[in-house]
């Protein structure tokens, strides 16, 4: 930072953390300082208490890898969901992106990101033989392959279904099409035309 | 938040606390606590714990009204400024803006908003008193107004002038005009009337 001191070097620190943050930059960081700064009362100190909490007790779930206070996690201990069904994702915001939309009642597996030749990432660097040791325990119906829709995502998709063949267990992977509410006009050709080659009775 | 637990209280709390940071929603902070979560000893141990000094030892300096470690805060005890002249802004966020525009090497004097009937805010809820106090003490040339370009803004500074009226001090504001790369095309018109009428040789 080449301005001059506005500062002691302990806000600076602070500003240069929270810029680290995703959806802040160099300049909201600085505005969301200034808000904690000046709001410590009700914002800085609970904050501050709520990190040290988390610091403190957040652990990877051993079972599944979600990032939870406990562990197995909340989701693993959960004893209304379904134990046969298993949606593998790529990360935790995947796995938390499902649940916010209540989209499945199942177990999950994260993979902790895809196979990429480019990023130099393969099979070792995933939890894949994780995958395959639980699906190998037996009680798993279906395995739902819900990684992104990329080049990426997809190979991983191949790459497990293939681990997994043999093990008599049905893998299935998220529909593509039309988002709902979305606009037909501003939707790629790749999506319409999954979209058509998908189409449902009405 | 009517989500299933997707994690203990403790994380919906940090996510909740997050969310209240100018710049992140819901949704981005709910993924920068993940990323704090996910990213333990890189970011969320040096983020708690810079957050921790600034809880104990930030402070509004007395004399100019900044947020800073030290009262009187750094641009105070900076001996290389000029004692003589004084930029009155509304809040520490546009002290900041113009330390970083490094456009005044002056001193400063916060007033923490401007007069508005709307919001029920009169002159003693501003430091106008601290500041008429400031300038009668002596030693101040010229106080440079360095407010909004609002309604607020430009009634607080006439009342302010009007405080400082026979203090035998100069007041001048922020010059209006086209802001530098701007296109006058995405312009509105009291911006370009101010343009022309405040036009300079060339």
């Amino acid at each position: 930072m080449s301005t001059r001191a506005v500062a002691g070097p302990e806000i600076e620190r602070l500003i240069q953390l929270l810029a680290k943050l995703p959806g802040l930059g160099p300049r909201s960081a600085r505005r969301a300082a200034l808000q904690l700064l000046q709001k410590k009362d009700a914002l800085l100190a609970p904050l501050t208490q709520a990190m040290e909490v988390a610091l403190e007790r957040v652990v990877v779930c051993s079972r599944c890898g979600n990032v939870d206070t406990s562990d197995p996690c909340t989701i693993c201990c959960d004893p209304r969901r379904d134990d046969t069904v298993l949606v593998v994702v790529e990360d935790v915001s995947d796995l938390w992106a499902l649940e916010r939309a209540k989209a499945v009642n199942a177990r999950f597996h994260v993979l902790g990101g895809t196979l990429s030749a480019l990023d130099g990432i393969g099979p070792d660097d995933l939890s894949i033989d994780r995958l395959v040791e639980r699906v190998s325990a037996g009680g798993i119906r279906e395995v739902i392959l819900a990684v992104n829709a990329t080049v990426d995502g997809l190979t991983t998709a191949h790459f497990i279904t293939d681990r997994l063949a043999g093990l008599n267990v049905s893998v299935s992977r998220l529909a593509h099409g039309v988002p709902v509410g979305g606009e037909l006009d501003y939707l790629d050709e790749g999506t319409l035309s999954a979209a058509i080659r998908s189409r449902t009775p009405f």
